[in-house]
């Protein structure tokens, strides 16, 4: 019989947001842990475990539980496993779908990574409600992308699937991204992105600006925004320049699995017209003629950001299939 | 209750090819027609009818055809018509299925693009049998594609997914394209992209070519694979500029939907590996470093080029759902 919450997990870099999810996308109630406090990956879990029992006790949600659903940056919805982590202490292959349905006596769990996650939360319970086909990029210290295709996650044939932060938007002399390469998207239109664009203008360009009062290491996407907000010319060509490459790069998306919306979420998303102008103009300057009949939209994602993380990975939790079952152990017949 | 067999129809600028094709992907029999001959897209349907009809009857298959596919250039799977098409002399919006399965009797009929009939036949009968997670790429004249993701086309919410021909490949500078855009891989890495490549390099390069032989504005990508085959050097710069081309833009694709495989269709495919070497040396160092623990493999399709099209088609032809439906005419009621 079904059970009428889910729970969600979101694992980030420094904390793990828990929280208990009704039908209706309600977070009942959440809490966190700090992610990196134990070395230990069955510490982890076991800290996990305890936080949310308490969580449940206290909520009256014991035994209520559907499933768990839980977004990891490299989550695999196929392995239930997290592969090569770029900021975990747990090794390059982590069971977690298998040691959380374990420590939760058998509850089915399914994971994927947070921008899969995030793009479920919007399909849920958020601006995609109803859309069988659209894109989520997620625009934080990384850009990263959920794709939703005949109303279906695409995961691909491995399960890493919609990693369009790492399209290439600049061939050749393109910055150098985390991920090794150079001139991917992620370089340029996340926060970071933004901060590298702010340091190469500074250097480059030798009109005044109030950026440069501040110490050129330390700038971040903030900055510009605030500097951009109060009438700087050169925080706005950073915004003209971020919104530019990501409209053009949206544009190519199109081309792909022409969606009916690209929905937009982080904090740089929150950025207003500053980003949205160019972004949109950019964007439909470089759609293929076909496209422009039926324009896909560009919307901002409805999701609370404090909320988003946790609903998107419960979202998940609806459909987890994946549960631990214990080796038998042969006991005596009972006669 | 199913029939045996299914028509396929190719509509291409030249010709409009049709086939019977039973379940196992054998075509019985096939024929073609003209297809610009009739101004009048009322007569064009006319012929093709009687074509078809003729088809049948020697083949001992009338009132044996389940349904009729059709793959015709900006054919849209939604509304079954024709929009836009740049070869075709009918209007901007050809009702297609609707006048097909009019003078057809009401035999279901459903249709798409070139490229997507492709990646269907290759998915039914071809390289790409069991395989949920593929891309396929034609080169022709233009670069096409068709893209499944969960055993589905990727149709997109407005019928036109799959436009990979026309992903930006060069942002600044590059070569006009039929789309009116310019940059688009279509102007690079289709046939008549490798004879522009030949046009740049001999106006900019000095050395020697056999293809300074020919009148430049003749030559066309055979004459560069010929002179390629028999050693001259520029010829063989040629596909390696183009397959790296090729190559870059097929590792972006993988960020996308991280197929199992790509497979390659059309007369530059079958290059060798003038071709192949330099796309699969470019995609792999192109590939992010997630999608290389499972390779996506870069094949060939298997089907034979002469049947292609309307094998293609054709297998769309077994999930046609359109009819058409004469209109109700009120008869006086019997009593």
């Amino acid at each position: 019989m079904s059970k009428p919450y889910v729970l969600g997990v979101d694992i980030g870099g420094t904390n793990t947001v828990f929280g208990i999810v009704d039908a209706r996308g309600q977070v009942m109630a959440s809490d966190s842990i700090k992610t990196l406090k134990n070395a230990n990956f069955d510490d982890y879990i076991n800290e996990l475990h305890e936080g949310v029992e308490r969580l449940l006790r206290a909520n009256d949600a014991e035994d209520k539980i559907q499933g768990i659903g839980i977004g990891a940056p490299n989550g695999n919805y196929y392995t239930g496993e997290i592969l090569n982590p770029p900021n975990l202490p747990w090794g390059p292959v982590i069971p977690l779908a298998e040691k959380v349905s374990k420590a939760f006596g058998g509850i089915p769990v399914a994971i994927t990574n947070d921008a899969n996650a995030a793009a479920l939360g919007e399909m849920t319970y958020g601006a995609a409600r109803g859309m069988k086909d659209f894109i989520m990029i997620t625009l934080g210290t990384g850009v990263g992308s959920g794709i939703v295709v005949n109303g279906q996650l695409v995961y691909g044939h491995d399960g890493f699937a919609g990693e369009l932060g790492h399209v290439v938007v600049k061939r050749n002399n393109g910055r150098i991204c985390g991920c090794g390469r150079t001139g991917c998207l992620e370089a340029y239109c996340s926060a970071t992105g933004v901060a590298r664009t702010a340091r190469e203008f500074l250097e480059i360009r030798t009109e005044p600006s109030t950026l440069r009062d501040l110490q050129i290491e330390d700038i971040t996407s903030k900055d510009v925004y605030d500097a951009a907000v109060a009438g700087d010319k050169l925080a706005k060509d950073i915004f003209d320049y971020t919104g530019t490459i990501l409209g053009q790069a949206m544009a190519d998306m199109v081309a792909f699995s022409s969606p009916q919306a690209i929905i937009l979420f982080g904090g740089l998303a929150k950025s207003g017209e500053l980003l949205m102008r160019p972004l949109k103009n950019a964007f439909e300057k470089s759609l293929l003629p076909i496209f422009k009949q039926r324009m896909p939209k560009i919307i901002l994602s409805e999701l609370k950001e404090s909320d988003a993380a946790v609903l998107g990975a419960s979202a998940l939790g609806w459909e987890a299939k994946y549960r631990y079952e214990a080796p038998i152990s042969i006991q005596p017949a009972e006669a």
